[in-house]
């Protein structure tokens, strides 16, 4: 249902021939009203894509009609011609449905540094205008994947409205601000502000603590648009809520797919003397890649935490340090602790839980481990 | 000839039994004098081993007499046990010698978080002392020797007076201040606070820039002893500059020999704003596993280069970022350069040039690409 579970919006998938492989590889989604307030969080990455660029211009006045997304090409690094590109795409859209340019958001996805085949991606979005439908939000999900092997969708419905949404993403996983490519959609009936207010609360405590690689995408763009077609407006609490599920739920997706892993790793940081610190040291944890490595050889090789935590500025000393592995307590006082050949390292999911000792802040950043899939896949990404 | 290149020093490499396989694994290096000055540099990592304590502890003043050296063990996050274990060591250093505990320094490489077999340590140094020789220097260069493939030694001879010195390192390497176990001995006539001054000056800008993987020891150490013995009293400049030499000579080994490395990747970061932004930047690049796999796969993917800069805090503009890639300018103007086709990838040498048009500061990060070796020699490591 992804991005058309919400009343109000439609969308298509379609085959544009941007990919070579004849796979789908553009989307659109409409906001068909009554409203049309949208808000966006966007790469931190000071190497900004045109479509970026494009789109955190149209979303200044908190407006959107539609989203145009293409994989097979980030437009990236492609100069001027890359940013005519993207405006002239958003100037097709605007044409065939009949709103205005800035009113609608661009998002490419792709290998960095080549521009995009702008005849096939022009045909493409009138090919998907012509299939526009309100069951159409899988097939939009479809068409933006990369690497992904799976799409990713994700709906909640509370008491007569919805928020639904799509994301793809399975590499360069290491959000700054917002991350990978999300477009999510609500019939509730809400301001731009309070649209802002909710998904810059729900990215900071979700996408923005998925940590793949520990590489910032250059396109990473999270959209959310109200269409008010449920003529319901929820409190700001309980909204915030729906939207922070919905990214939870997709960022779990997005760990769970991504490039080459076989294992998901929660790093729980607790007992941290602020939330700053719990998620510095858990990102620290989280990008280790002898860590990774050791995890991925089911291998609890804590003293490789323990040389994580000490690279960072978080407080805490060092003969106080804790660290669990699947629920065993394998260092204590930041020396050897419970047998590490207790640890059961055979399943998908791996916990680990930092104690600092220090407070009672804690955050959990995800990440997976690190495998020869990986490097093979990414060593062969634009060849 | 390593650590006994310089007049004055006796060194040996035996087998302790330490490690299960047989091989060597204990190291002595002594100054047999006239003088005994010392410098040093430790990791910055805030988890710091047993013998880095003790070592930092007993260079207060300058002085070392020798300093002993075992691989099979880091002796890190081992608790009060651990530090124990590392004075009991030089007490039994400086009872074999007859030197003072407090001028005896120990350095220790391998698994974190297991207590040394001290029966086969203390034992081990008595068998040492027996085997010490002026010629011992490749010995104890080979015996600290864990992943490492080939023993790293490098000697520079000037006007009558040498510096020479050996290292271990081929994971983890990736130095706050210090990096991995290196001890250099010259036979220069200098006291401490000069040979202070030339360590810090080379370290800073020859291991300070070898970035492997990410990843901070616990152990990192570079020590630096001198006799006197040459009766030579070289001006500071002549010297420090010897002492770089061989830094960088033994930094460049420790990348050739990196972990499942099959590149060595030279990062050079020109038109800096200033020195400080170079390194931030070449740091950047070279931690980019992203880009660390595509290099592994011969591919040119500059995309990767300014994704990665685009995370810095340095001064630049991305319109006028530059990059080549073994003398082919593929992007120009933070846009598509010359054709990627051209680049000649074939080789185990790599050099990226990126070039922020923001200054004319530069500074060189010295890194390798990340293969499936990597990833296999580091699920296994202590299992």
């Amino acid at each position: 249902m992804s991005v058309t579970a919400a009343k109000g919006f439609q969308a298509a998938g379609i085959a544009a021939g941007i990919k070579d492989n004849g796979t789908a590889d553009l989307a659109l989604v409409v906001n068909t009203g009554p409203r049309r307030a949208a808000a966006g969080v966007f790469t931190s990455n000071r190497v900004k894509a045109a479509p970026v660029q494009w789109s955190e211009q149209v979303l200044k006045d908190g407006t959107l009609s539609a989203v145009v997304l293409n994989s097979g090409g980030a437009n990236a690094c492609t100069g001027p011609k890359g940013f005519q590109d993207t405006h002239a795409t958003a100037e097709k859209v605007a044409e065939v449905l009949g709103v205005g340019a800035i009113d609608v958001a661009v998002c490419s996805t792709g290998l960095i540094g080549v521009l995009l085949p702008m005849d096939k991606v022009l045909k493409g979005v009138e090919t998907a205008a012509a299939a526009l439908s309100e069951h159409g939000g899988e097939k939009a999900a479809i068409a933006i994947k990369t690497t992904d092997t799976v799409h990713k969708t994700s709906v909640v419905t509370r008491d007569g409205w919805t928020v639904g949404g799509m994301a793809k993403g399975a590499g360069m996983l290491a959000p700054g601000l917002a991350t990978m490519l999300v477009v999510l959609t609500t019939d509730a009936d809400l301001d731009s502000g309070t649209l802002d207010k909710a998904l810059r609360a729900a990215t900071k405590v979700t996408f923005d603590r998925v940590d793949s690689d520990g590489c910032m995408s250059t396109n990473d763009t999270v959209l959310l648009l109200a269409s008010g077609a449920s003529g319901i407006t929820p409190g700001h609490d309980e909204f915030a809520e729906a939207v922070r599920a919905v990214c939870d739920d997709l960022g779990q997706q997005l760990i769970r797919d991504a490039e080459g892993a076989s294992k998901d790793i929660k790093v729980e940081v607790v007992g941290a003397a602020s939330e700053a610190d719990a998620v510095e040291v858990g990102r620290s944890i989280a990008r280790n890649n002898l860590l990774k490595c050791a995890i991925h050889g089911e291998d609890p090789n804590w003293g490789r935490v323990l040389s994580a935590i000490g690279t960072t500025n978080a407080v805490f000393e060092p003969d106080r340090l804790n660290v669990a592995i699947n629920g065993v307590w394998v260092c204590k006082n930041g020396s050897v602790g419970e047998d590490r050949e207790k640890v059961d390292m055979r399943y998908r999911e791996v916990h680990i839980v930092a104690d600092l000792a220090a407070g009672s802040e804690t955050a959990t950043i995800w990440t997976n481990d690190l495998t020869a899939d990986y490097v093979h896949e990414n060593s062969a990404y634009s060849s």
